[in-house]
C-alpha cells in the first residue's frame, strides 16, 4: 500500500535527494497534508485546547506521550474504553512517541539492561519497566495512526564512545520494537535516528535503520543544547540519507526558524511543545517576533497579537484584553493564545506548502531565518 | 418603552402576584427569555470558558463584577478599549453588579461613611473610595446593559438594629445611585432590596425602593448561611411586594434547588458561581446530582456525565476521560466539566420557562426539590 506519497518537491533543491517537499499521507484517521505541524498531546490532551478549538487551529494531526500514558491513566484503562481517540475526543490522527525520551529527561533511571530499561516514575517514585517489546505493545493498546520505536536519547554535549554505545542500543531496540509490533494493519512504525550531532554515527544509524525497515524514519536527539546551526548541519546530513519515499520527522523542534530550515533539509513532521508552553507564560508568537503580554507596553493596545492572523482569538480579542486576562490570572488568557500560537505554526505549515508548490520555497524561507525568539531546549514534554 | 414582558404567568401560582413566570427582557444587545441564568465573568472572563464555547450552552447573557474591573484593568482602561462588550469579546447582554457586596465580603473596611465607604484593595492593600456616584460612573464607562445599584450587604444572622441601619443606608445609596446614573438611554437601572430574613424590614425596603423607582428590582443580601427554607420563605415575601411588570433578580443564588423554588416565587433572573467554581474542582452537575469526579468509581466508566445532556462535553467525552484530566491535573478538566455545569443550568431554565409555558410547572419543579447536593453560601465571587 502506497500510504505516502510525495507531490512536489521544491524545484530549488538543496540537495538532490533532501529538499523542501510536499507530501500526502493516508493514515486510518484520514489523509494528512505534509509538512505537517503536531502540537502535543502529552496526557491526551492539549494543554488548555479542546479539540473543537484544535480543529479549528487548522491542526491536522497531535502527538501524545506514551510514558505519561502508561503511568496514568494507564495503557489498559485507554484500551478497555476504546482507544486513545475515542478516549481523548480527537478523530484525527495521532502519533504516539515512544517514551524513550521520556524515561532518559525525565525519571530517574535504575538500571539500562541490554534489553530493557528499570525506572522510578516521576510522579510517584514507583519502579517501572520499559523495554522495546513492553513500548510497542504499550502503543498498539493506545492505538495511534503511527507509532515509534524505543530509542535513547542522550543530553548532548556528549562523549563519542558514549554516543556510540547508545546507538547501538538504540539500533538493537529498534529491531525488537519491529518484532514487537502487533498491529500493522493500522498502525504505522516509524524508527528513530540517533547519534547527536555526529555525522558518522548518524550514517551509521541510519543505515543500518534502513536495512531493518521501516515505514517512515525520525530523527532524534537534537534541540537538546546544541545551537540552530549544528541542529540544521546535522538535519541536513541526515535527511539525506533517509529514503525518498518515506515520511521524515524531526522529533520535538522546534521554533519557526528551525522548522522553515529543516523542511528546507526534506523533514516532512515536526512536533514541539514551543507554541502552547509559550502560550502558558503569556508569550505570544507573531509575524514580527514574539511578544511578551504582561508587558506594560500593551495595556491599551486594542489590535490583535497579529494583524495577519485570523484565528479565533486574532478576530475577537485585542492585545490590552489577553493582558488582562494574564495580570488577573484567568484561565482564558492560556487558552486564548495556545489557539493562537498554534494557529500561527499552522499557518507558517500551510505557507510552507504553498511556498514549495509555487515553487518560491527559498524566498519565503529566507523571511524565517532572522525570526525573532529566543532559542533552548525545545523537546521538553509539554 | 415597554423594555419587559411577562409573555406566560403559571396558571397554578403559588400566590396573586408572585408566580413563576416568562417574560422576554429587551436590551441593547438583544432580548433575553427569562426566567435567564447569568453565568458569572468576573475579571471580564467568565472562569475557563471563551465566549464561542459559552455561547454554544445557550447562555444568553452574563455577570460581571465592578468590584474587580475597578481595581483590575480599571474603569478608564475598559471604557478606552470599547467598553466591556469589545473588551471581552461578548456580545450578547452583561450586567454588572455595583461592587457593594464585594466591598463589604472581600475587602478590609476602613471607613463607612453616610456616602461612601472607604476599603483596603483585597489584591495589593491600596486605599480605595467607593460610592454611589462612582459605582454608577464606573458601571455608566464600563456600559453593561443593566447596571446595579450600590448597597450594603451584610453577612447573617445579623442584629436587628444593625440590619435596619444597612437597609436605611442602602435606600439612601440607591437614592444617590438613581441621580448618579447618567446612561439611562441605554443602560437599565435596577435597586437592591436588603433586609436578611426580616419580612418587616423586606417590606419596607422595597416600598422605599419602588418611590424611587427603577428598571428593576434585585433581592440581595440572601444565599449568605442561611438555609434554603428561610431563604425561599423570604423571596416569596420580597417578589410579592416587588412590580409585576418590572424584572426581579434574585443575586448570588443558587442550587438547582434554590432556583427552581425561586422561579416559583416570581424570580426572573439568576447569577451564581456554583457552575463554574463546581467544576474547577472536579464536581458536575447531572440530573441524578452531583458527581465528584475524582472518585475511583469513574476511573472505567465510558458514559458522559449526564445521559440527558447534548452540551459539548457529554457529546464527546466519558466520565473516565473527565477524571483522568483531573487526575493528571490538566486544565481541560475545569475547562470541558464548566461548559457542561454551565450547559446544565441553562438546560434547567429552558425546562423551566417550558413548563411554565406548559402549565405544568408545579409538577416539573417537584422533582427538584429533592436534589441532591451540598447547601453553603452561594454568593461568593468566582
Amino acid at each position: 500500500m502506497t500510504w505516502f506519497t510525495v507531490i512536489k518537491k521544491s524545484e530549488e533543491r538543496t540537495s538532490d535527494n533532501a529538499s523542501g517537499r510536499c507530501g500526502l499521507l493516508q493514515t486510518p484517521h484520514g489523509e494528512i497534508q505534509t509538512p505537517v505541524f503536531m502540537p502535543v498531546g502529552t496526557r491526551a490532551a492539549v494543554k488548555g485546547i479542546i479539540p473543537q478549538q484544535l480543529y479549528q487551529t487548522h491542526t491536522q494531526m497531535i502527538l501524545s506521550n506514551t510514558y505519561h500514558l502508561l503511568l496514568r491513566p494507564g495503557a489498559a484503562v485507554v484500551e478497555q474504553l476504546g482507544g486513545l481517540h475515542r478516549f481523548m475526543g480527537w478523530d484525527r490522527p495521532i502519533l504516539t512517541d515512544s517514551g524513550g525520551y521520556q524515561v532518559f529527561s525525565l525519571s530517574t533511571l535504575n538500571r539500562i539492561g541490554q534489553d530493557e530499561v528499570e525506572f522510578a516514575s516521576h510522579i510517584d517514585g514507583a519502579k517501572v519497566v520499559l523495554s522495546p517489546r513492553i513500548a510497542i505493545r504499550v502503543q498498539n493498546q493506545l492505538g495511534a495512526d503511527i507509532i515509534m520505536a524505543f530509542d535513547e536519547c542522550v543530553a548532548l554535549p556528549c562523549r563519542r564512545d558514549r554516543m556510540l554505545e547508545s546507538v547501538e542500543r538504540t539500533l538493537r531496540w529498534a529491531r525488537l520494537s519491529r518484532e514487537a509490533h502487533e498491529r500493522t494493519e493500522d498502525q504505522l512504525l516509524f524508527g528513530i535516528a540517533q547519534g547527536g550531532t555526529d555525522k558518522e554515527l548518524r550514517t551509521y544509524c541510519c543505515e543500518k535503520l534502513i536495512e531493518i525497515g521501516f515505514d517512515g524514519y525520525a530523527i532524534g536527539g537534537l534541540s537538546v543544547g546544541e545551537s540552530h546551526e549544528e541542529m540544521i548541519d546535522t538535519v541536513n546530513h541526515t535527511a539525506e540519507l533517509l529514503p525518498a519515499d518515506k515520511p521524515r520527522y524531526l522529533m520535538g523542534v522546534g521554533t519557526p526558524r528551525d522548522i522553515v530550515a529543516a523542511i528546507a533539509a526534506g523533514i516532512d513532521m515536526f512536533d514541539c511543545v514551543l507554541p502552547t508552553r509559550n502560550a502558558r507564560h503569556a508569550t505570544a508568537f507573531t509575524h514580527q517576533g514574539t511578544i511578551k503580554l504582561r508587558n506594560e507596553t500593551f495595556k491599551l493596545q486594542n489590535e490583535p497579537l497579529d494583524e495577519d492572523c485570523d484565528c479565533y482569538t486574532c478576530r475577537n480579542f485585542s492585545r490590552a484584553y489577553l493582558r488582562h486576562l494574564f495580570m488577573v490570572d484567568e484561565m482564558t488568557g492560556p487558552i486564548l493564545v495556545s489557539i493562537h500560537n498554534i494557529a500561527f505554526y499552522q499557518h507558517l505549515m500551510a505557507q510552507a506548502r504553498r511556498a514549495i508548490q509555487e515553487n518560491r520555497f527559498n524566498d519565503w524561507a529566507a523571511r524565517w531565518s532572522r525570526y525573532d525568539m529566543e532559542r533552548k531546549n525545545t523537546k521538553k514534554t509539554d
